[in-house]
């Protein structure tokens, strides 16, 4: 390991970052609702994130290696899918494909993440259209006049897509406001960059530490996917259960209990940790 | 996925398969006296495998690539130790490393591996000593009369591994009756093959199936990680615990506990757990 200004920096690639900050996020327990290493569905459990893990790391270093961000996440989606889980990491992903192409480049930074995501292209947004044919992704019904772009069209999609000169960060901007990973293609990676700074700035195990700010983020805003699966009124309790949690009214562990049970899984609320795992080790994060 | 003969087979590559293994192999709970997705000493951290196996993956590719064994898993090592837990998977590495270029080379069976192992040259007997140099491990003394081929010395031995010419088979077989992994090398890795069907014949989650693999082989032999650390009459408890939770006089949980307390670590069974993992994943394990 090298030592830079303070900072311990390892000998780790941009994508082993990634890959890394996938396989950190899923270790940090408890994490009310989502897989954690103590806690699975039936059907979905720790050892397909694993996998997930393994096999998206050719669509990380696609990104890492300058490639476009809608292949490359197309690319790391597919090697995602490769397990019989099914979508462990579709979210993660589409924070972290760009931030790894912005760490790459040099420039890991809300404005350089900013810059990335505007400069996507329609082929972009047809990549992304794509990745949707490699595996089921729970997502809401599109807006009133959006229909011939419901992503679940997947490549049936892409026409539309030219037709409308849609590049991804226009596909991202159209869903920002019912979509938390959308929300932050627009906003520079605005929430992934400050829970970065939360883990730098605690100490201890960093799974411990990934639990916790998986909690604050929690607290902080309803999840999207909650929202999409149930409803807004069941993301709003989870948002104020969490908030209990945090303020010493309630046991993060049995609030993890009762949400597996209930089958609630703020899943938009762990792809942000997993893109502010990244960030953190990029600037330093001991593991 | 593909499907082959009824076996299912992932698009994963080999390097993919070994660097899974690896991560499989630490979430298999419970997993007596080792670390595992719930058990973790305060040191040596279920996140630094996390890190270990990210860091491995180079040299695994490598392997994969038809490089030498040696300098393969010299790579490997290396980037294993790039965390702050110390030696995580250095044995694994070494089980894996042979394993992985068999597989590469289409011959993924004890009599293809035998082969393999016994092709190993004087430089990568070279390359296994600079592995030590990356990170501590622990070992024994060596046998009287090969004190200057002691592994801590690192690549001070190396002009003694060449004088007398010794190739990395030669020097696994030299200890090969104090090291459960290097008896593995010069007897076509028959316990991990063996371990292997054990996988692919049980049902259920994998991680669990790795668990109890990991139990019935720490049963069947003592291990020479607790020999090393301890003492035989340690590793022998440890062999008769392991036996009699198998005939239920004893809980797999309770006895994890207990080692983990009592700093036990049956390092190398676990090693022989990550190469069964691997050759299962080749074979068609699905995850």
């Amino acid at each position: 390991m090298v030592h830079v200004g303070g900072v311990t920096v390892t000998g780790r690639s941009v994508a082993q970052n990634a890959q890394l900050a996938l396989l950190l996020e899923v270790s940090g327990t408890p994490k009310p609702g989502n897989v954690d290493r103590e806690r699975e569905y039936d059907d979905l459990r720790f050892e397909h994130f694993m996998a997930g893990a393994v096999g998206a790391r050719s669509g990380l270093d696609q990104a890492a290696a300058g490639d476009s961000i809608g292949p490359a996440f197309e690319t790391a989606v597919e090697g995602m899918a490769g397990q019989s889980g099914g979508n462990t990491q579709f979210g993660a992903l589409l924070v972290l494909t760009p931030l790894v192409a912005t760490a790459a480049d040099g420039r890991l930074s809300p404005s350089g993440a900013d810059a990335v995501v505007r400069e996507t292209t329609v082929e972009d947004a047809a990549a992304f259209y794509r990745a949707f044919e490699h595996v089921d992704v729970a997502v809401d019904d599109p807006p009133d006049g959006l229909e011939p772009l419901d992503v679940r069209r997947g490549s049936d999609a892409v026409p539309e897509l030219r037709a409308r000169d849609m590049a991804l960060f226009d596909v991202m901007e159209s869903s920002a406001d019912i979509d938390g990973v959308a929300a932050e293609w627009v906003s520079g990676f605005e929430r992934v960059f400050e829970a970065s700074e939360w883990l730098l700035d605690r100490s201890g195990p960093v799974a411990n530490r990934a639990s916790e700010v998986f909690l604050e983020l929690l607290a902080a805003e309803p999840d999207t996917f909650v929202v999409t699966r149930q409803d807004r009124e069941t993301a709003e309790e989870v948002q104020e259960r969490a908030q209990a949690v945090l303020d010493g009214d309630g046991d993060a562990t049995d609030l993890a209990e009762e949400f597996v049970r209930r089958d609630i899984n703020p899943g938009t609320t762990a792809d942000l940790v997993a893109g502010s795992l990244f960030v953190a080790l990029e600037r330093g994060l001991d593991v």
